[in-house]
Formats: C-alpha cells, structure tokens, sequence
C-alpha cells in the first residue's frame, strides 16, 4: 500500500510508492518508453488497454469499454493512492505516517490522438468541463477524501507519460499545504478589507488591463503580477464561488471559452509548449470551504526549476507578466 | 533593475527580470544554446570570457583573469539580483514590491571542463567548500542582504546551462520562504522538546540505520523519511551549528569526505543523473539565526515536477528512502 509521510523539517507530505520500488535502472528505462500513436492505450479502439472505464460520454447503445466514446474515465493503471487502508496518522519516532487512501483517476478528453484540447471545440471542451465537474463532486462522497486535485500535464517535459489528450484527478485524505496556505490568506484579506482577495484581484487586473489575457462575462484570463514562470495564466471566476464543484452549466460554458482562447493563444505563441494545469477549489469538509473563491492555474515549462528555486521557495522570471500579456494579446485565441 | 514582487495569495516571491524580458522567440533559441568545449567561458585560457574575477585560488604570481588558477569566483554576466536600488518594500496597490538587490556570483569549480566534483580529490573538494565559506561570510558584510543561497546545478535537466563544474550563489534581502519555514519547526521542536529536530534527526537516523548513505565522525549523509524525489540525499554535521559561514576547517575536511561518497555514489549508481545540491544556513540577521541547524539537500532529478506537486504541494516519489539508501550502500563510493 502506497504511504504518506510528512517532513517534520518542511512539513511537505509525500506519497512513498512503497510496492513499486523503482531500482536504478529503472529509470534508464524510463527514457525510452513512449507510447507512439497506434499502440497508445487511450486510442480508440484501444479500450481493452486500460482498466475498467469509471464513466463515459458515449453513443446512444455503446457498450462500455468499447468504441463509440467521446471522454472515458478510468482508473490510473498506477495509483499514486489506493482506495484501501484507513485515514488516522501514526507517529513513527520522530516522524509522521499514515497510509496512502486516496483515488487517482484518468480523463481521456478526446477520442483523436492528435486533438488535444486547445484544438478542440468550445462544445467539446464543455463536455470535458463537465465530466471534471461530475468527477470532482462524485469522488467528495467518500468520506475519508478532504480534496480533490484536478491537473493536466501537457508535454512530456510537464512530465505528460503519453500523448494522448488526457487530465487527471488524485484525492487525498488531507487538505494540501498549498490549499490551506491560500485559504489562511483569503481569510486574513477578508477580515481586514471585507472583500474576497481574488474578487479584488479581478477588480485591480480589469482597471489596470497591463496584464489581461482574455476575458468574458464570466472569466478573467490574466498572467499575475508575480508569475513564477514565463507566461504564467491564472483563470478566475467573476462569480465568488467555493467549490468547483458547484459551479452551474453557464459557468462551464464561459470557462469553455476563456480556457480555449487561453490554452490555444498560449500554443499559437509558443508552438505548443509544455504546461501544467491545476483546478484549485475548496477542500471537501473543513469549516465548508471557508472563504475559498475557485481557480485555475497554468503554468508553461519554459524555464527550469533549480538550486535556487528549491532553495529558497523564490522564483526567476525572465519575462515581466505585463510583457507575456502583451503578447497573448496580440495573437488570433480563437482559430 | 530586477523587480521583487509578491504574490499575496500564497506568498511567494518573485525575481521578475524587468530589463531582458525575454520574448516568445527567446524560449526556441534557449534550445540550441550550448557551449561545447573550446568556446566554454569557463575554460582556462578563456577568463577574458567571463566578468572580472572577483577572487580565485592561483599559482602564486599568476595575474588576475589569466591563466594559472585552480577555482575561480565571478560575478554572474546575467545576474538575477543586483548590487544597486533599496530594500524598502513598496504597496502597488493589492500587491508587494521592492527593488531587486542582491548578489549573483559563479564559482568555477575546476579548470578542467570534465571533472566534476564527483571526480576531484578530497584535497580539491576542500578547496571548493572555503571558497563557499568565504564567499558566504563575505556577503553577509553587506547590511542590506539578510540571506545567501548557495547552490550547484548539475546537468541541464537540473538548469545548468553550462556543462563546466561550477556552482552558483545568489543573495537576497529578504529571508527565504522555505528557510522560514524550516526554522520555525526548528523552534517549535526545541520548545517542545528541549532538543534540536536536526539533532535529533541524526540521532534517530543513526539508530535506524537503514536510511543512511554514509558516515563520518563530522556528518551523516541519509536518504531523508519523506524524500520528495528518488535518490534524495540531506547531509547534516553531526555538531550543531547555525552559520555554514561559521564551520571550521575541520569540519569543512570532513564534508568534503562525506560530500564526495555521497555525490561520488550517485554518479556511480544512476550514470550521473542531472541534480540540485543547496546549502542550507541560518539567515545573517533575523533572531541571530535562532536555533538553526545548517545543512545540505540533493535532489537529484529523475522524476517529473507535474500538476499534482504545482497544485497540491504534495510529491510522488516511486521508490522509498530504505531502498534508495541500500542501493547507495551497494556502490563503491570512493573510487
């Protein structure tokens, strides 16, 4: 069984994959093996390559887990966390541990290997949308899960183990450090200033427009004032919601098309580079999601991270949001 | 100048370089950029390559930014922080700023662009480490930098962009996040338990013994309980102390053992793998360092930083610090 254990010097918890126990060579291995298009498990027609599917968007009468799909989900082949063991945290001397219960499931988001899905249409990436929705408020039922990390790794450098148009979701059965340090500052923001501080981000990226992306009726696309990477794009709604989970179909329907204009400029930009994608949303159960507003985060993998970085928690950007912005401006978002 | 800007949704700051603002087209060239033997700035007979030194280790005689050296320290030719503006932090209406001062500087390790410190003799590596030391206690002279951080990246998977032995030291005005946050635990352990958590760390580990790497009389080296990446190694001396500016040479003689087995190992283990090696020490000023305990962190760099570790924090390491430490064990490390 997987397990959690935390780092009483950094309080980072980290999931030890203790039954795979990669070897050395295993990771010279690991160089090598790419799936090419036609032996890649998430094709059409490939279905019997992967687990049982959790859910599908499928044609009237398709059987499941065999073709006439548009989205399957199914269970990661390799579960960083198991739906087995129990929640309680055990002292081990010095250190704390406690088994890894969690769920890690694959969003197949297209049929096409080729179609990811900057290049899909805004219908298409709604459904997707709503199948992230579905799964993210489906998987808060258990009751040992406390958060729901939505993602989506593009690019073998975003460390994206196949082509295939695909996001992932992994719960855990503890509120991540990242969540909770973001949540104490919506909360320290809302006490002294009354507002929410992503509805007043909003607010202050609107009226300056240096660093405005795209936006909608819905949406604000922006690279944030202190951006960690080269061209960094954080999604937010207008609408001050806790959970993602909640959010209705219009919603979806504005994120379809502020996240397609964002994804497809950034590809036109930079010719399709690496990035990661993260949902951040409010955890399942503490104090009901406190004052959390919802969110994404893109971040292209332009630059490395290193010594310094690790270091010290600080970032180098060599490219000014205000900059990056001007130039996601300036390309055609939509064709 | 470089700008410091701070992101008040999860604290993190940011080195934005205002002046190169590097374009879409940068990131495409990035790729080819690499300097070969013959036209490496780092090579003896090519110090006019490079800034002015500002100290090396030299034959006796041999002139400055000539030939005749065996270490070299200088100036970074792109510098990340700069030794000019103020350190007053500045509102920009929601968001934090401030001047980017600091320090970036290189040591050449080696005149010889193929032996890394792997390969280099105990007697070598001791050289290195009081160049570090002095370089460390140097900056801190300056009243306006609170913190150095000093790093080597090996490999360009790790962020080197040059393949000649060196590492790299960067000064900032402001304690780092991530050593805030280390010396906090540090404070409440020892409230708590009238103890160092370092100390008691090397103790534990000692006692346990299946996580260790190697060992001296001065340091320990050990594959840390929640190691983030496969491989991971933290070096701490067995003698509690707070400033790596302050050890003496017979400590630094002893790291330089401890270091070579351990990076010596690595290499021999996983063909030398890309990897980030930080010094970890007490801040110059803020509480005089409190109860800090320095010590070094190598990452080595064979897994990815996917969304899962952007949104959550949280890391997924395929294989446990036990087995990583008994593959260490299994290698010549000296030879």
């Amino acid at each position: 069984m997987p397990q959690l254990r935390q780092d009483p010097l950094t309080n980072t918890w980290v999931i030890i994959a203790t039954e795979r126990g990669k070897r050395p060579s295993d990771f010279a291995e690991d160089k090598k093996e790419k799936a090419e298009h036609g032996n890649c498990p998430f094709c059409l027609g490939n279905e019997h390559m992967t687990p049982p599917e959790i859910t599908a968007i499928r044609e009237d009468g398709a059987e499941s887990d065999g073709k006439g799909w548009e989205i399957r989900v199914i269970p990661n082949k390799f579960p960083a966390l198991k739906n087995e063991g129990n929640v309680e945290k055990h002292k081990n001397g010095l250190y704390e541990t406690m088994d890894g219960v969690g769920a890690h499931e694959v969003i197949i988001e297209a049929a096409d290997h080729n179609q990811d899905i900057h290049l899909q249409t805004e219908e298409h990436i709604l459904k997707v949308l709503k199948i992230w929705r579905e799964r993210v408020k489906e998987l808060g039922r258990d009751e040992r899960l406390e958060y729901t990390q939505l993602f989506k790794n593009f690019g073998s450098v975003a460390g994206a183990s196949l082509a295939h148009p695909h996001s992932q979701i992994i719960s855990t059965p503890l509120v991540p450090e990242n969540i909770l340090v973001e949540m104490e500052n919506m909360e320290r923001f809302h006490r002294e200033n009354k507002k929410c501080l992503l509805c007043e981000m909003v607010t202050t990226e609107l009226e300056q427009q240096v660093r405005v992306v795209a936006e909608n009726e819905d949406f604000l696309s922006f690279c944030p004032y202190a951006s960690r990477f080269p061209f960094e794009t954080w999604i937010i709604p207008r609408k001050h919601e806790k959970h993602f989970a909640d959010v209705n179909d219009e919603t979806l329907e504005g994120l379809s098309n502020v996240l397609k204009q964002t994804l497809n400029g950034l590809a036109q930009l930079l010719n399709e580079p690496p990035y990661n994608l993260m949902v951040h949303t409010a955890p399942y159960n503490i104090d009901g999601g406190g004052d959390y507003h919802w969110h994404i985060k893109i971040l292209p993998r332009l630059t490395k991270v290193a010594g310094f970085e690790w270091g010290t928690g600080y970032y180098i950007n060599p490219t000014p949001p205000e900059d990056a912005a001007e130039h996601f401006r300036g390309v055609d978002k939509v064709h």
